[in-house]
């Protein structure tokens, strides 16, 4: 047994000071980083990446009006006589207005010219906004491409771990599916640990062995089976046994996705209350007559043995 | 035999529930998702990097004419009299019209200005159209630049596979060209499985050896070569117990692609039809002078032994 | 010992020719070269990518400001009269002063108008300097997103290696952690090589053997060990002749970052400055009842032993 | 002899068929491809990311003016009232430039607006300029990108390869560099492969096996030792049978480079006319007090042992 100890799972030897959950169910892990500045530890990038699209287009409309109410400002206080065609509104709200939107047509480079600069200051102001325009188009550009083709792992696995009869023994099995069409993974690999606690509470990491851990192109759903063999941590333990180790088991995939030319990497983790036991996955593909039908629906089908 | 029995295709244990061909003669693979729903089984951006250019076009401009539409409406319906200069023409369809190009002019931020925004209202809504314009050219982009850059294996396979002697024995071999000039792949490696029937109906794979599954850099053509040895599934076999396997063969070729600096990937199918038992391939390559000529158009061109 | 000279690190056999340190604090490289001209040694892609940011933005700025002054020329003695609209100023300096705005309101392509080419030259320059308008987007919006998405190691390395007691003997020690959130590294690797001064004044290259080198997700911290054993050019020796020997240890790690897609790589370097003889690393992550702190300030925390 | 011959060279067995060189000196493959059709052959995208800055440029401008003239025709057909503010000059070639200019603001959304459409179909040919010169712009980023971040292995190798004393026997050897600052290759690996004429006038390929093949950082130059042991095919010749094998030796140089985060290669063939019997190579890094000097200019400096 000692002899699968993990040594490679990133979590050090003084596990016993970990708390809770090692990896969340969604994959993400279950750490906080403290003792650094928050800008130090938050990617700007990676979150411009991954925020939800609404809120990703609330900050893209904020910066703009952000922007040209600072450009706004700007214009007002070097004097809105520098600005030619305000149309004939006399109160000071009504020229903000008019300023505000002649801001809008230079940032974004539009330019209908019924509004424009004839001071120099103004002049300035505004050669200087255009090219801010032309640089936020740059970003704006960059981000939006960035979310866009941003390699993601089209990956579901199923939501229990089973453990059930497999081949005279026991075995441990959860499956996984590729559920977009046209994004296969080539060369296929899953590393699956488990992490279990110990009778004086410190926990102890394993791999887990696997009866196959690659796959050449992953197109429909695998099984992943880790057989209770002689060099499991689970070996010769009961369910009762094995409840009590509480272990959570964290998987991750890698594979090659031709759509996005680039290496994805997919993780799940199961905690105890994930464990099913005496259950089997049930098929979720099917023959017809000229093509195989993968039902997605079905990934989570088990039934008693 | 038993022993290259191919664990790695993903294409699980249960393999007679699979209908009709594995793998499409284009590589593509023969299988339907169902229980998903349409948009989460369907990848926008891969569809819109793979169609062809055509659709592609039209979709670009079917989305400009409804932008544009969506505009127009609103301007429509916050009162033409906020838009200055449209025309003297009187009915309501010549208005609707000038309403319409303002709103392209506005969109593609070419901004002309004969007709311009004055009422708070037409302002605003300009503001936001010239906003969406930037990011609809972000997004336009994204895609066209991602059409252009995706990396793509440029390779041709033959169309058949021959069953022939080899070096005393009998080998099947199919081949392999890169067509683009400046497109050589680098570290190319290929793996080839074979799927067949057996008595009970029941499917088994195997993958089968290659006299050689690698070249360093792939300029020329390859030929692809399965010695039937020992470990081949087609030991022994005649050609009518080959035929009765109903076997196909795929294989996936891999390798760096310097153009692109990624890798790539390239799949083919053959199905018993594709068999050619009694014929070998022909040179296609021959010497010059000064230099090789790689003649393409000789790829599929066999003869009987 | 011989057993373990590094071949692979780069730096050839007559390594009594090299100077100073091999590698700086930062694990770049302290080399010099010579020989070749300076637009052939640089590279202006990696400068405008690492540059500072406010660098860049003055580099932007200033070549913004160049084009416009050349095209400002390319009016001026084409004739101001070839545009119209230049306001009633009378004096040169107005006049140069309003060609210059129109020039930028040409190049970011906004084009109020008001100002506006009418003679043939003016015309040409105009399309010549909106066409130069479009390419600047083109190449701003390149490496813009080019220095947003580029890929880096957020990788933070402790600044002491530590001498210590471990397992029995002893063992040399550093430390790194992951510090943004979000960016694990997978499939993380670390490789270690150690340059000593033999008594003739020749250098002597390494690799150091380490307890671990590898982890499947770098996402707490690392503690990287190398137990002075058999193997190791540091056996039987004792701290003063270790620092007789003036060891440089550097390290270089890479692993899969899942945000960028891509790998990245991080490099460290130990002079003998860096060695603390006695001390331990403490503890830097923390147990709670729902998840684990990593405190990154304590990452060069050591106490004696 | 013959157990080391190479497979894996990507050239087939009927070598005899190979005419001339097989790599050039700058490391291009010696082949023509016939019996396809040009434009499937030649790849648009490979092409103008790398043909010469100045013919980039010219095609750029010419798709340019092609663009406006297609479109100044269409304007001039459709009927030159359909623009509003032409200028008055009353002759053809005035009007036919205009409306070459109006095309050029609208395709670069400049738009001044002193000539603006106002008939229905110089409207709809206006809207669908300024979309094509949005996909133009968009084409232009991609492909100005596309050349920036382009990944090139900046390794230079030396002009000639050298057969010379080594280690008590005879080695080939031949050197390489990172010419550039800032652009070291991690994990480089090369692959050396001769090509030999036999007496019967076919071609033979080998893998040459190498004194070290992988550096871990290449950032100084690396002396690539081909020693000329048991099983070098130049095994026990002297100096003009090794002439008489007419020796093509081609090797390609792969690496991680952390400035475009991709794998690079580098190629390069070495002739029998490169090859200088009886030299070796001068060193071409310097020691310095605080720092290493690598001189580019002694890359090709050997002298007679």
């Amino acid at each position: 047994m000692n002899e699968s100890i993990n040594q490679n799972t990133g979590f050090g030897e003084r596990s016993t000071d970990m708390g809770g959950r090692m990896v969340n169910k969604d994959g993400t892990f279950n750490i906080r980083r403290i003792g650094i500045r928050v800008h130090h530890r938050v990617s700007n990038y990676q979150n411009m990446l991954t925020m939800p699209r609404w809120q990703f287009l609330l900050v893209i409309f904020f910066v703009y009006l952000l922007i040209n109410c600072f450009f706004t400002a700007l214009y007002w206080y070097s004097g809105t006589e520098g600005l030619q065609g305000i149309s004939h509104q006399k109160d000071s709200l009504g020229k903000l207005k008019e300023v505000f939107f002649f801001s809008t047509q230079t940032l974004t480079t539009v330019g209908y010219g019924r509004i424009n600069p004839i001071s120099e200051t103004a002049n300035w102001i505004a050669a200087i906004e255009s090219l801010i325009g032309f640089l936020s188009l740059a970003i704006a550009t960059g981000l939006l491409y960035g979310r866009f083709s941003r390699p993601r792992a089209f990956i579901r696995f199923s939501d229990l771990i089973v453990y059930t009869h497999y081949k005279g023994g026991k075995a441990l099995m959860f499956r996984l599916v590729c559920y977009k069409d046209d994004h296969l993974l080539t060369n296929a690999e899953i590393k699956v640990n488990v992490r279990i606690v110990m009778e004086d509470n410190s926990y102890r990491f394993y791999n887990l062995k696997l009866e196959r851990s690659r796959v050449d192109s992953l197109v429909l759903n695998w099984t992943v089976v880790h057989p209770i063999d002689e060099d499991s941590p689970f070996k010769d333990l009961s369910q009762k046994e094995i409840v009590n180790l509480q272990p959570e088991i964290s998987a991750y995939l890698t594979g090659f996705d031709e759509v996005y030319s680039s290496m994805v990497v997919a993780r799940i983790s199961y905690a105890i209350q994930d464990f099913k036991f005496g259950f089997k996955f049930l098929p979720m593909y099917f023959s017809k007559s000229k093509r195989t039908d993968l039902d997605l629906a079905k990934l989570n089908l088990i039934d008693q043995e």
